[in-house]
């Protein structure tokens, strides 16, 4: 059985490769997790580990193919926001340069 | 049943999507005709009509998917030289200006 992932953001050109292309595939030969990076943005980081530059992307056996072109991985991430963690190291520096414990 | 086609160009791009995202859609959902403009010159206009701009792509009832990028379709058309009804033009056109029949 293939492994497949769906990364997206929400997007028109995200929706339509999911509503056409994604609900094509042939679910005995493939399992699909459709991950929504809008709403998981964990998992932007394993998304570009895997080489997905731009979204809606289709990653097959860890071959990426990228459909049509709604956003950069860069976008999606700078929309997202700062981390939890980010966030984190952002005030210890901030408590650090200022002598605050 | 939906109908798609997957216009290609024999490229290596094109062969990884052929084999890893087109092999794996629900043939039971969609009928998927897979057309080499490397071979089928006479099919670029209709690619183009159907709105592709580059290859491989594919195309599911009307909705035109892109997956990544092997080459552009002006690229396709200008290394398949021109087609007879060109050619025949071409030669026409020279005959007319020469005063040849």
């Amino acid at each position: 059985m293939k492994r497949a992932t769906f990364y997206h953001a929400g997007c028109a050109v995200c929706r339509a490769a999911e509503n056409e292309l994604v609900r094509a595939m042939d679910r005995s030969q493939v399992s699909v997790e459709i991950v929504h990076l809008g709403k998981q943005k964990d998992r932007i980081d394993e998304a570009v580990k895997a080489g997905v530059e731009s979204v809606p992307a289709l990653v097959i056996d860890g071959n990426v193919f990228h459909i049509n072109f709604g956003a950069s991985i860069n976008n999606v991430r700078l929309a997202m926001g700062p981390s939890e963690k980010d966030q984190e190291e952002v005030v210890a520096g901030m408590r650090a340069g200022w002598g605050i414990r």
